[in-house]
Formats: C-alpha cells, structure tokens, sequence
C-alpha cells in the first residue's frame, strides 16, 4: 500500500489476513454514503494489503426504505433510524458523518464521547463557535477525527504539497483558487434545497465549495491572517416541493482576498453560477522557485514551471500524474491508465484506517479538526467581512 | 443500471436480491486480472441493480503462491493450477481469458464446448487463422463470447457511436488513430518478454496496441477493404532474466494506411517508442456533418465539430462527458465528477452479464468473437503489406 | 476595411488614392513606439482601404540619437527633443503619446489645447485627478483622445462584446480576470526602473497590467461601483544603474474583488510574480444565457459554453477566431492562418484614424478619455481599500 | 537581426542607411502576392537592421485591374500583364513567382537564364521531372532559388531543427504529420477551381498541404527511401463558374506512409475533408532523447518531452516561444506578446535577402530548389503508390 508520504516503505504493513476489522457507522445514505461506502469496499483489494478491512457494520438514515436500500446494496449488515442507537452498537468503531451540515455536531461529538473514531463530512460545521465544539470534543476523547476534504487525496494534489515539503518551489507568493459549478443557474429550474439554507447548511458556495479551496490553501501554502469577502445570491426564492416560496438565504456565490501568514496572496471564488463548470476546481501556486497549476476535472494532471529552466525549452510541463512513484500510484494502473474522482475516498479512508491502527497523525495528510475548525474561522471572516465592508482578521 | 444503450429504461432490472448469481473462473492473475477482478467487485453495488452478481469461484495461474495471493487478495473461492480442471468446475459459468495471447485459444474453445461463456482478453488469437477456430468454437456452443475491447465501454466512444447511429455524423471521410506508449523505450531497459515474442503474442504494438484502435474503427466506421502496413523494429536484442539475449521478433511500432468498406480512408499507428504517451490513444473522424476527436489520457472529454454552425461561434466543443444521460452516467456521480480507465471493464463485464442473463447480442455494445476474427484478419494482413510491400485486401 | 463593429458596411471607404493624409507625431520611441509605428506603417496596405493613410511626421524623445535612430528606422520625417516644439508642427495631427505616465498629461493637454487628437498610452494618467484634467481638455477641444487600451482591438474581445450587445449572454453574474507576468522575480535580477517607480508610474502590476483587465470589465460588463483591494510588494528595493539601491514604491502585485453596477460580481488580479506566465491575460464571464473565456497567450482562440445546449453535447467551444466575418478579419487571412499581438494596434489606430476622419466616437468600440478617467478611478480606489482595509466606492 | 540560426552574431550587418536595395518583381497578386508584398513592406524596419532593402519594383498578373489595384495597395512601381516582359526589367533581381503550379517553371527557369534569383511558391513543380529542369536552371545560372516552405521560418520549427542539430533529440523513430483543413467540404458549396486542377496544381491536398508537411520531415528527420500511400477525391465533380460541370482530377485527401533512409517510420496525411480543422497542421517526433509536438494554430507554441527527466514531474512542456532568445524573436515584442503566419515569410524573405547580399546557402534554414525537386519527387511516388497498390522507392 501506497501512503502518498512520497515513499513506499510500509515496513507494518499486514497481509489481509491479518489485517484487522474495524467496523464503519454510517450516517446518511445519498451522493457521500454512496462515494464513501465504494471506497470502503474497494480498500480491502485495491490498497493491497489494506491496513485494515473496514467492516460496513450499520447505516442510518431517517427514510428507513431508502436506508434499508443503501444497506442491501452495500452490504450495511444493521440499519438504524437513530444515530443515537448506531453509536450504541459496540461494533462501531468510526462514525462515518455523511450528513447535513446540521446533523456534523451532536452526533460525531457524541461519537468523540463513546471513543469511536470519526469522519465527517466538509464543512466540519456550520459556524467556527460550533466546529469549536467539535474539535474540543475529539481532543479529550484522544479519538481520531478526520475531516473529509477529500482534494488533499487527490494525488497531484498531494504530489504538489511534497513538492513544497521538499524546498522545491520556495517562499509563495500567491495562491489562486476558483471553484466553479452551475447546477443551481436558472435553466436549471433547482428547488429549494437543504443546501440553500443558512440553518442547515451555514453557508452556500462558501462552505460547499469554498472551504475545499480554502483547505488546499492552507494545506499547500500555510495559515491565513485576514480576509475581504463579497457574496451574491442572485435567485433569492425558489420553490419548495409543495410550491411555497422559499427564501434562500445564503451565498450562491462569494469571492475573498486572503492575506497568508507568511505574506502570500491569495484569491479564493467560488459560484454555482458559472455556466459550463462542472466541477471546476482550479488552483494555481506562484512561487519563487515555479508555479503549479491544478484542474480537477483533470485530476490526473498537474503542471509544474521552472523558473530556473533555459528559456528556449522553458515552459508549463503537463504531468500525466500516474506514475509508480507518484503518490497512491502503486496500487493503481501502469503509467496513462487513469483513475477517477471517487479514487481520493479511497486513499483518505484508507489514510484514516492507518492513522487508527498505527497511531499516526490525521494531519497533515489529511484534514484533522483543528484544520476543520481553523477552515470555519476563515469561512466565517469570509461572510464577515462582506457583511461589514471591511477586511476581518482570522481569531483561531 | 445504465446500459450504455444511449436510453436508460430498463423495465427488466432486478433489485440485487433477485438477481442471479454467475461464477466466474478468472485464468491469469496480473495486469488484467487485476482490472477485472477489481470489475466485478464494484458491479453488484454500483451498477445497481445489477443484472447478476459476478461471483468469484475460481482463479487459475501457472505459479502456485502468486495465484493463491490473487484469490486471497479478491477473494476467490478456489485456485487452480490447470485451466481444464477449473473447467471442470460446474459453478464456473465464465471463462475470463486473461492470460497470454497464445493461451488464448485452447481454453476458450474448451469453456464453449463446455457450454460456458467466454471473456477473452485482446487479441482474440495471434493469427486469423487461430481466432477463426475460436469463433466457430463458440458459434457451435451457442455461449456468449466478449473480446475484451474495453474502449468501446468508454462514455465518450459509447457516445460517438450513438451521435453515428442516430445519423449525426453522415459520411464518414476519414478515421485517423495512434495509439501511442513508450515503456520498451532504451531509457526503460526492459528485459525480454513475453509481449515481444511472436510465438507467445503473435505480434507486438499491433496487437497488443493496434488491434484496440482497428476495433474503434471498426465501431464506429466499419469494416476494412484492404490495408498499406509499415513495421519497425527498433530493439532487436533484449537481454532474459538470465543474461542470455532474446530476440525480439515481433513489431515495436506499426503504421497501417486503411481502405474502408464505405470509402472512408484511415490512418492507424501504434508504437511503444514514442516518449512522453503514457496511453496515448487518440482518435479523430471527419464527417460530412461533423469531426469528433477522444484522447485516452482524457478519457472523460470528448471534442465534437458541427460543420452547420454559425461561423463566428464554431469550434471543437470539449464536451465533459459526465451528465447523467451520458453512456452509463447515472451510475456515477454528479457532472464533473470524473471516471477512470477501470470504470471500462465495469461497464463491459456488466454488458457481458446482461447479454447472459437476458439472451442479448454482445455486439455491437461489446465486440463479439467474429469482431475479435476480424480484427485479426485486418492485423494479420497489415503484417503481410509489410512484408510484401503490397497493398492487402482483407479476406473475411 | 473591416470596423470590427459585426458587419462591414464601409459605404464611406475611400481608395489609398482618395484617403486623406493625417500626420502623427510619436512621443516615445521605445516599446509602445515601435509597437505603434509598426502598425501605422501597416494600415495603408493591409486595412485596405484605409479611412486615411497615417503619415509619420515627427517623433520626439530625450536621447537624440536614439531618436535619430527611431526616426530613420521609421521613416519619421522630423525628430525632436521637446515635445512642445513638436506640437508646434502644424503637420502634425495626432499626438501619439507613448510615453511614461508621468509625461502623459502635459503633452496631452497641450495637444487637445492645440486642436490635436491623441492617442494615449495607457494608463491615462498616475492618478484619477490627474486623468481628469486630460479628460477635461479634450473635452473642451473637442478632439478625438483614445486611450490605448488595445486589447479591445483584439477581434476575439471584440467578438465577446457583439455577442453580449446582440443578447447572446443575457445577465452578467461573474466577471473574472487575471493578467500574470513574471519579468521582475528574483531570478530576473532586474535592476530598479520607472516602473516601479510611483511618482513616474503611478502604480506599479495594477496601473500596467491592472488597468487593461479593468478596462476590459468595464466594456464587457459595465461599470464598477465598489472594490476591496490588497496589494503586494514582494522586493522592495532594487539597485539603480549607479549601484545606489532604490526604493520599489509601487505594488508588485494586487488583487481586488469589484461590485459591478449591475449586480455582477468581478475578481481581478494581476502581478509580474507569476514564473511561467509571460503574458497571461485571462478573463472568463459566466452569464445567464452562457460563459466566454478568453487568453491572451491564445489570442486567436475563444471559447464559449451556451447553458442552453444538448448536456450529450455541450461543453466550451474553442472557437478560432479567424473567419472572414470576425471582426476585422476581412482584412487578413483565410481561416486558421493566424495573427498576433501587434495587429492589434492596427485595429485601433485605423479605429482612430476613422474616428477622426469620418467624426465617429471612439467609444465604445475604442476606450476614450471618459473610459481611462473611470478606469483610473477604479485604480485609486483599489489602492484606497488596499490601504484602508475596508471596500471603497468609486466615486466619478 | 536575428537570422533564426540560433545565435545572434551579426558582424556583417548593416544599419538601413546602407542597406542595399534588392528589387522584386512580383507574379501574381492574391493570396500568396498579398503574404509576400505585406512581409517586404515590413522588412525594412522590423527585421532591423536588414540585410537588404527590398524594392517593390514590379508586378505581373493576367487582370490588369486587379494588377492595378495590388500595385497602389502595395506600392509597386511597375505593373506587367506580361512576366517576360517584367524580366526584362533590369531593375528586378528577384522573381517573387507567386503564381499558379502551372506557370511556376517558365517563368522561373527564365529567372534564373537572366541571372535572377527567385523565390518561388511551393509545390516547386507539377511534377518531378518538371522540378527537375527548375533545379538544374538555377545551378546553373548560380542564383539564389528559394521555394516558399515557409513554416520552416515559423520560430518554433526552427528551435526544433536546432535541438536536433544539438544532437539533443538523439536517434529519431517516429515523424507523424498530419495537414488538415476543410474549405471544399460540401456545406462550402466550393465551385470548381484551379487548384482542383490535374492540369494546373499537379495534385490537390497532396501537393498543396501534404507538400508543406513533407517538407518538414525532410527539414527534420531526413530524406525518404519509399512511400505507400492512398488518395481519395470525396467529391468527383463541381461546377465551372458558367454553371457546367468540371471534372475533379486530383485528391481531396490522402495518405502515406514514409520509410525515412535514417530508418525512422513517418505518416502524413492531407486533406480539405476535416470539418472544424482550419488550417490544422500537427507534427509530433518520437526519438531517442525526447519528443516534440508543434500545432500550426497555435504557432507561438512548442511542446517538449524529454526521456530522462524525473518521472514525478515529467511530462510534455509547453513552451511559449517568444523569448529573445528564440528565433527570430529579438526583432519582435517582449514574451508572451505572440506573432502570426505572416511573420513567417518576414523571416523567409529576410533569409533570402541574406543569402543574396552575403553568398550564404539558401538551405538548410530555406528550402533550396534542390529540396523543392526532392519534395516533388517523394510526391510523385505517392500518387505512384496510391496507383500501383505498391510502396515504392523514392529515386533521386
């Protein structure tokens, strides 16, 4: 198995045989049950040998129908209507928090409290004060919590932070980031969502999107000190299923300037406003040794520039990011042969089970609590300052 | 279950509890027994509802310890040493053929005359002449027989070919395809090995490579007249494991000029000296209402030209092939999120079960044994233009 | 002669032989010099016919010889070396202002007062108060001032421009631009110049590069009525010819959020600390009907996603922008054969020459002294909130 | 001046003023008149100081309007309806004989008999044999001859040339070219023209397109030992002008395969079948030590890929030529700011010039009249295959 630490040695790694089972509480059933439970089942053969088999032990939803459903076809064993009573189940080892943004809190700190491990979902909560909380909770359990910002396992992703680990791009002088989708513009004719409100979701684009930007920031480039914000909401009402109105009150889209800590600048936007992005994650890194450049609806890619290169040959090289060295890499295909979105739930999960099982650290492979909750604080200067006009320090 | 059909009402789908179960009697344990293994693992939760559960009864290799490791590593029920005896096997209702090209033939008329159904890896045989006593094996077994020609389970080629069915394209003028790697290159130093042995493989980058782009050409053009070939052989001596030089009869690269059977006039090459193509299939069509073009290493984009549209906004469209009525999309994730290159064989071996399951035709979604004979025929007569520096009519 | 205005009606057009002679007298024999002189002298036989045969009466700089030199090159008539004498040249009819911004204001006014019409370098001035005084003078001359804001000149700009005037792209709701150089990083070793200079410059990435992705904002979007800004100066002394170190008092780098007047939201940056990006102009607008993205580096390409398409086949179109009806490209040549960065002077001088001869406005199709005046606005207020930390309206 | 050798020496040369002046006479006026009046107009004072002073002394055509017309637009001195009659104008050194195939011989071998040096637009010749007596008039006469390959002066085909002069390509295996266009595509409703002509343009895309593309493989890998190739004419007949029908007698299209004397494996292709192809001209070499790709829409740009680099950050560069350090580009604009196909016959005509002042070989930076019979002879043998059915050798 690959740990995407940029080298293989896996001197403790166990033949599945031995490998031991930890048992997944799942928590929800829609779009992350379903990429979470594929890559729980694809570990035990694919990140071979796993450093555990994680064992799909209970699923819980409040449509019990549709969590009956997702339990046969993954093979969830128990099904439960109440996360309370899941956490009760002494097979559960890790609470997988698949649900809205204000269901992350009371079960994953209860969770925290009854020593089981957890993932959750991004955005880690709604609001700083409330991923505060959170954190708090994990800290004085000694239980591992790693938040699902899944980009960091995206291996040119993960390729470009061991490119900065090494000293190779030097001091950065600023970090771009946009994400972009369009699935709520009008020729859409979306309803109201859970997403669209502020007392589910926290925020829009800001916390759906945004806070995966905001993550990739900080995990390549470092802590941020202050921000300047704007947000738009440009359709205020849509319908809900039994055509009320409902007001959406939060950010379709936002945009921030953000000062790092160590002087770099950087942009961060995020919209589902932007006709033709798909899932348009773009970020880009200047720095005083090169510039990277990532698109994730071409995660197999990543371009790297020199500036130390002869001028004549000089240029953005494309790296097809699938080589046996390349993070992840080994466990996968030869060289071109390439994997898809879902695969940065396999190494993440993967990632957690080793953190687990040989007690290492979430971060900074993976998004911890605290990077959870700093991400909030930024968030929340985010809305802050567009509130206000003016540019607002981050207070961890 | 999308089935790629280009509609997805699938009024016969059964819920996973009913569907039925297949044995599977996997022969060969590297590359592509990786890859389908890995297949139908994912099949019965997501391709969902499935149209049979691939069960993994036996896997079969000549090394004892590798292909226990196989069987323990995706769980297969037993291991054999000799594909006869995993023949013998009643609960093995497929043969998947994934061992070397000269291993190809005895087994897989062997599973037909035993009433089994057949995948066999690509090229179907190392000649014809061999692939001819392979088609009429399982024409008079009545089985299903899959050449695995995986690339037409791409959604993007899948869409081609629909966007052709449904008249889009008209005449087609030319199929222009390379199929380029560079892994046997000097800076490699590889050993010798089977793929470079004609007697084991029949050919080199023309069956292991170029036999996958005359099957596009076939899909979605048509048959082939007569064919112009050059081969080059750039390595003659390569050194075995044991020090001793091999020769190394078979082509490192090949250019074929095609007639096609409607007049369209192609171009197809493949070489495994071509550095910097990790997988570097590419191919283009120019119609009479339109260009497509799909590169591999981009294997979710697809560029479409309309030769009606308005000049000043004209162009090649880059369409992200990953909406929801895209060839098997809705078993997938939400738009721009994307697959990878193993997602092909999901999406045949799950083709392959339906044909089973519901007495379907495996061509034309899926190549059949007479596409694998005929492609055969195609290389086997580029391999004789060569030779003779004639031009070589295709006799079928 | 194409205008570039969408059709090519030139029922005024005159033959070389009838077109009427207008003398220009050059500021400046550098860069933008060259870049202009070139153009003039290309405009008879390529913008054919011309609306008037620009005639290179004189041209002025503090060096003689490199003056003398420019002159003979050029073809100029008459050199001076005070900018005064020039005006008093009766020949000569436009002032073509090519020189630092801190010598744009006197000659330009002066020029206006002496019934001159001028072309201007861009920025228009070092400061929005600055602008005013020229924009004043002109205005009460009544000649005709443009601001060399060329890269409206570029047909694929232009092009954006007619499909939004025509309603291809309905609402506006993002406008995102950034232009990345990297000439002045560490490993440049560039020595202190006046442009890093702010009692020559200005302003240092946002009056150079900034102003022109502002520009193109506000003639794709509109107008700007607030901005939060930061800026950046990554080296903040460098030596002088004489080995004395000088202070950088301008910004290396900014990055503002803007509050269009209609509601869009607008993220622009620019920095000369991007490794790899020579001349990396990019600007993408997501709209209710659509999205443009352009790319200087690519000039000649445009691309376009329309929200209205077939999902099976829609994505961003690349559009070579090189038809015979793209704006001005009757003049060139057949399709794909195509042009570069200078031709877009020729664009915009024969614009000018136009203006002047048949009394036509210079915007909008050109960018006048109104638009360099508002753009300089926009300019100070961003340096305002960069200061202030708090986002700042623009006030005209 | 930057002579595109790669080093930028240029003790030889003189300032304008002392330039000499070489007078052109100029046959034909359209397309290739206006690329070459356009490019001599420009020399003087961009390629500065130039090596000669090009002087538009005379044009030649069959319509004496439009003879006229092109001689005020341009400025040529002297119109002729007669090209005997211009070369015996003494003030003509060179015949710039931009005419139809058919009258590229008599016109040219008359030339050179008068002790006039030429540039001739390619194809050289209709035929071989034709080329011959072309080539064996200017070696003996002992003027210049240079045939209007001129994407051997696009900066980027030139920095290609010299890294494999620097050995730095190593061994080459593969050259695949491909020239494709689309304007006699049915939807252009294209009436009958010479170029589709047997007769006048000796063959269609091969001697039109294919022509260039050879070229550049003989630029670049080397000369042809044999060919095999096919040709197709999509469309057999199109309408005169007078509304009868004439008969296509050369290819719309064709294919062939090159046996290079080095050993590498070539493929070209031509056609005006493929739709949303402009002017699509792609090269791409595999050799020893790397590969590069070059794609004529985008002419500023070169992609590189280099064998030995680290895996982890390998991969294609792509890189922006428009350093002063590139070919060429010293007489143009700071990086990034890009130049267009008509730049290339500024470096063409200048490299002619050069040749001319100071006795330097037109070839291997031009083609010379001996790579233009060559070209024709590798034509020759492609039609011949494309008859026979049968490779064929490429004699001399």
């Amino acid at each position: 198995m690959s740990d995407g630490s940029g080298f293989t040695a896996m001197a403790g790694a166990r033949a599945t045989g031995e490998a031991p089972e930890i048992g997944i509480g799942m928590l929800g059933y829609a779009f992350m049950g379903k990429a979470h439970s594929n890559a729980m089942l694809k570990i035990p053969h694919m990140m071979y040998p796993p450093p555990a088999i994680p064992v799909l032990e209970a699923i819980c939803g409040r449509d019990q129908e549709a969590t009956a459903e997702a339990a046969r076809r993954f093979g969830y064993r128990n099904t439960y209507s109440s996360w309370e009573e899941m956490l009760g189940n002494d097979n559960v080892h890790v609470l997988d928090n698949g649900g809205p943004n204000n269901v992350h809190a009371a079960p994953s700190i209860a969770a925290a409290e009854a020593g089981k491990h957890i993932i959750c979902e991004k955005p880690l909560a709604r609001t700083a004060e409330e991923a505060k909380t959170m954190l708090d909770a994990v800290n004085k359990a000694g239980v591992k919590g790693l938040v699902a910002y899944n980009y960091r396992f995206v291996p040119a992703i993960r390729q470009i932070r061991l490119l900065i680990d090494q000293g190779l791009l030097g001091q950065v002088y600023h970090f771009r980031a946009v994400y972009l989708q369009e699935w709520i513009m009008p020729h859409y004719n979306l309803p109201m969502i859970w997403r669209l409100q502020k007392d589910v979701a926290g925020s829009g684009a800001l916390g759906d999107l945004g806070a995966h930007i905001i993550d990739l920031g900080r995990y390549l480039v470092g802590d941020v000190k202050s921000v300047s914000g704007m947000t738009r909401t440009f359709i205020e009402e849509r319908p809900w299923d039994d055509g009320t109105m409902g007001k959406v009150d939060v950010d379709d889209a936002f945009a921030a300037l953000l000062e790092f800590e160590n002087g770099a600048l950087g942009t961060v936007e995020a919209t589902r406003f932007a006709g033709g992005r798909k899932n348009g994650q773009r970020i880009e890194i200047n720095a005083e040794k090169g510039s990277v450049v990532f698109d994730l609806e071409r995660l197999n890619e990543l371009q790297i520039f020199w500036n130390d290169g002869d001028p004549n040959t000089s240029g953005f090289t494309n790296v097809l990011v699938s080589e046996p060295t390349h993070p992840w890499w080994e466990n996968w295909w030869p060289q071109g042969h390439i994997i898809g979105w879902e695969h940065t739930f396999v190494h993440e999960i993967t990632h957690l089970l080793d953190c687990i099982v040989n007690d290492r650290d979430v971060a900074p492979i993976g998004a911890d609590f605290d990077d959870g909750y700093r991400n909030a604080v930024i968030c929340d200067a985010i809305l802050k300052s567009a509130e206000t006009r003016r540019q607002v320090d981050c207070v961890y």
